[in-house]
């Protein structure tokens, strides 16, 4: 069900023993609003708890280790998860099968929680969270401020992308005030690359194809890549920005090979075109401008056949 | 003489015919501002004219051709300007030596002009005139709103650089309430890169050269690049920004052969480490993380002048 601000403040208040969750392979949204709910609500008294798979080297700096104990939780929310599937779960935990409350921003969420707060016009998590605590009250200490502040920038890539609206400017300018430390957080995770991230980011795009009239642009990258540069799948995230970077470019495709067989497909679009339809045809899912999906096969079958989706949407929008 | 905003507005409402001039090589801080100013001046039916070097073209979109008088100014401006000899004049004309007002951003201003409004907090030009035409009441229109997003943006690389304050972001969220289009002047600025300019960034990092146990990077731009890639210097500004990417790297180079000879050479820092100290001992300026000066002689000369120089810097901050 549906609910809005006033409900999910009133139902967070009302509750105690609570466990947060995020997704797999979490981003800077998903750990920053982790930990500015964990941090809100600590400080209202109540106990705590969270799971959280391993994050990516650029917000390591917001993570604490739990260190309390290991309760059974009474309420479960979760931040950022738009299907219940996505949640990160470990071995013999089934949370994600009794979640209360979601908490998010995607407009593909499907409503898996018993309750759901989902504000599709905001740019991240962490920006339903801040009007979430704006609306309750709550002080953003520096610590929160960091929090909501990063969730906001990952998910905008630093207020670049269309998501970023004026009310998303005026919740970081608050944050700033707040003790958001914007230009420390800002090179952390936008100005600083490892040589390996470099070279990584050089093979990326040499591996680029383009297809549909320069319209489609896919980079492939194999397991061996990773190995080779010793770079994470985590830490690879902002490489799925730089395909649909280039001029003319309306879908930007990268494939990632898994650890575990078959292919991570990330989908960048440019308005009208629908990541989010095209990852739909796959059984994924996401933003309008960025969704994912996930496909078995070799490559040679898992490329034509995004391809084809991609040609089937710019049909579709009459592109 | 400095001046704050008061003064600087009633100035601007005193006088009538007037210039607008800007520096070298603008960027979107220059270009922005200068027809934000343009604008908000004929507005109040004022007469004025600008001149303007050739601007990069991802803020093509912002210019407007002049096609009215070119009648002798009564009052010259300059917007973003920091030393009399950035000023673009054409040929005959010496306006830069007669300038009666200095809008700017730049803590280098050497106060050239005959009145000075520098602030040197604000993050661009634009902010800077935001700050003025908020001040003076002046209606921010969409176009008008575009040019000062463009400028502001420009200068903080979209708020990724650490002169982004509270109230940077606060006035470009005022901006894109005022009808500033700023999702598609962020694609345009930051998410398109020709293909040619993917193989141009590529070719720079390749040139990469460490120094000072990797705490100084310096990148290498000759001539023959801009031919074989088709990009203009105008365009390739964008590059300065990545040797100081690099992990632990506290001062990024990036020096460009100059179709006149020598070479324009381009520091970016990480605090404390000053850019502008460094390039002050070439006769440089700009501002403290972000500068520019200009060398003569042979690559194997200027490269070890500049390192050396940061050296110096590196010392005289005991890092």
């Amino acid at each position: 069900m549906n609910i809005g601000l006033p409900e999910a403040w009133k139902t967070l208040c009302a509750h105690d023993d609570i466990l947060l969750l995020t997704h797999r392979l979490p981003d800077g949204d998903a750990v920053g609003s982790l930990f500015a709910l964990y941090e809100a609500l600590s400080a209202m008294g109540k106990r705590v708890r969270y799971l959280l798979d391993t994050p990516p080297q650029d917000v390591n700096f917001l993570v604490r280790e739990y260190t309390g104990d290991v309760f059974e939780p009474l309420f479960v929310v979760t931040v950022d998860v738009a299907d219940r599937k996505l949640v990160y779960e470990t071995p013999g935990t089934a949370y994600g099968d009794r979640v209360d409350l979601s908490i998010d921003h995607h407009a593909s969420n499907n409503l898996f929680a018993r309750q759901t707060l989902v504000l599709p016009e905001d740019a991240a998590a962490a920006e339903v969270l801040f009007e979430l605590f704006t609306f309750g009250g709550v002080r953003i200490t520096p610590r929160i401020a960091d929090c909501l502040y990063t969730g906001i920038a990952t998910d905008t890539g630093c207020f670049r992308y269309p998501n970023t609206t004026a009310a998303t400017l005026r919740a970081a300018a608050a944050l700033v005030d707040a003790g958001a430390d914007n230009g420390r957080i800002n090179t952390d995770i936008f100005e600083t690359k490892s040589l390996a991230y470099v070279e990584f980011e050089a093979s990326v795009m040499r591996s680029v194809q383009m297809f549909l009239d320069n319209r489609c642009a896919v980079a492939t990258i194999p397991l061996s890549l990773f190995a080779s540069t010793g770079v994470t799948e985590a830490d690879a995230k902002a490489v799925n920005a730089l395909p649909r970077q280039i001029e003319g470019v309306l879908a930007g495709v990268t494939v990632k090979e898994r650890p575990e067989g078959g292919w991570r497909i990330s989908v960048r679009t440019r308005a009208p075109l629908s990541a989010s339809e095209i990852c739909k045809r796959f059984g994924g899912g996401g933003h309008a401008l960025a969704a994912g999906c996930e496909l078995d096969g070799d490559l040679q079958t898992v490329v034509p056949q995004i391809v084809k989706a991609v040609e089937q949407e710019l049909t579709s929008k009459n592109i």
